[in-house]
């Protein structure tokens, strides 16, 4: 049996994808490699950018989702990839049971997971006070105040977005200046209510329900600080799922899958969709919107093929 | 008074631009044209493909939207830009009272119509047979005998879409062969349940409540036939709205402004989201994470300027 597509990967991404696939009736497949949909929005205590939803459980959009695939008569199977090649045009893959499928286009939609800072607290409290999105969660922190990790431009970034918003920021970055663009530095470190902490670390996150505060330590005096803040926004990077099919499709140097607005990677008939791939924004929306996109570049793929 | 980004319009991608604006807390503005939010999806009878609703009248979806934008506080104003100018960095509205709006930035995000036959029946029908969006609509039409209304790429693509899904496609394109790509009319033609009307236009739609045939005519022969149909599925041509901002962002031939995934048009601090701009899926999905992305893309322009 060859499918029409298969989608690997049920967040955002893989479920509008599902969702578009079976309305255009194609044979397929979603592979999800836990037993429940909704890839890293699963854990998210609150979304509240999905348009249409405001103030809705991580958990539950996904329930939104899966149902709204499920009602379309999805096929899902949970399993992991663990091997990938090419047959002339037939894409197979083979999961971690052994068994093998095969299809004549695939969406990559496995998504990734933000680069933890593995220090105490952290992830006890994630959700609950400690966030790897600013965009997504920095509106809950209004008037209060934050610290963020790193010195990156999406360090730098989040920091302005939520100074903009939020009482006090401090940033937190173990070196002496950031990699951010100067732009981006200048304008952060122009901001009143901004307090970088530079040559610091996190070691630990205190708090019983939620983030309270945090241990920082200078890694040239040693000296140790604790600060009050009721979010902590985690940017030290991101790691995408795509360890499977590096050999197959062109990946960046950060292993991203690298695709344009259209989902197309290198090889023709695989497409990459949501987080997983080269793209700016990483959003619930922007995921689902490429799901939609992706299954457009299929069809065009089956025509022609 | 000049605000961070006026947004103008208030479709899936003004109102997905505005939740991100709010809750980014940029002091904005949306104008909207009519004194209902949603945009095109207002007149849309069921929408069944923006992930997380399930078979949701247009209406009730825009509601949704506009719900969630109503609840961060968005500031909106009924109007129609009619003079659009640049005074140094700053963008000038004047809308049609005469009143002016100043800001930093601006994302259109107007959308468009799409082209009319302008037959007898196809307004009334519009909505219950007669769709102008095969991806969108084609699902409802699942084992029924359809027409497609066109001869370019869309329209072939929707009849390949359509015939997958339907018992029977009719084609009705008024030349004696095909605009689009060799490819897709190739494959259009080797469809065993799809019959191409060469040199005919639709002349009338007839249907009490919905669509139930349409009245053929062939331009050459001047004969004419009436085709049982349920579903109409018109692809003419899209006009978006860029009138009035025409001389001040590049257009492509076909009126869209021109701008990639980012939404950057070729004039810095002018975004254009959704519909109106150069894409390759116009969806609500698609719209709304334009909106997201266009927010972004201000929020980066605000930062550098």
């Amino acid at each position: 049996m060859i499918y029409d597509v298969i989608i690997i990967g049920s967040g955002p991404a893989g479920l509008a994808a599902a969702i578009y696939a079976k309305r255009a009736e194609l044979n397929l497949l979603v592979i999800e490699k836990a037993a429940i949909s909704g890839g890293q929005i699963i854990n998210t205590y609150e979304v509240d950018n999905y348009p249409g939803f405001s103030n809705i459980s991580g958990f539950d959009l996904s329930m939104k989702f899966r149902e709204h695939a499920d009602k379309l008569e999805t096929e899902f199977i949970t399993g992991e990839v663990k091997n990938f090649r090419l047959d002339g045009d037939i894409k197979v893959l083979t999961l971690d049971d052994g068994v093998e499928y095969r299809s004549k286009t695939v969406i990559i939609a496995t998504g990734g997971i933000p680069r933890h800072l593995n220090v105490e607290g952290e992830e006890k409290l994630s959700g609950m006070g400690v966030s790897y999105c600013a965009t997504c969660d920095g509106a809950f922190f209004r008037n209060k105040t934050v610290a963020v990790v790193g010195g990156g431009d999406v360090a730098v970034e989040d920091a302005i977005f939520l100074a903009r918003i939020c009482k006090q920021v401090y940033v937190i970055h173990r070196r002496d200046q950031f990699r951010a663009k100067k732009s981006l530095a200048t304008k952060l470190l122009s901001m009143e209510n901004v307090t970088v902490l530079w040559d610091s670390v996190v070691e630990r996150i205190n708090g019983e329900d939620t983030a309270e505060s945090i241990l920082v330590k200078n890694v040239k005096t040693e000296e140790t600080n604790t600060y009050e803040v009721s979010g902590v926004f985690i940017a030290v990077g991101y790691i995408p799922k795509t360890e499977v099919f590096k050999d197959i499709v062109a990946t960046d140097e950060g292993g991203y899958i690298i695709a344009g607005e259209d989902c197309q990677t290198n090889v023709p008939g695989i497409f990459a969709a949501g987080d997983v791939r080269t793209k700016e924004l990483r959003q619930i929306i922007t995921a689902a919107a490429d799901g939609a996109m992706a299954v457009t570049a299929v069809e065009k793929y089956l025509n022609n093929n």
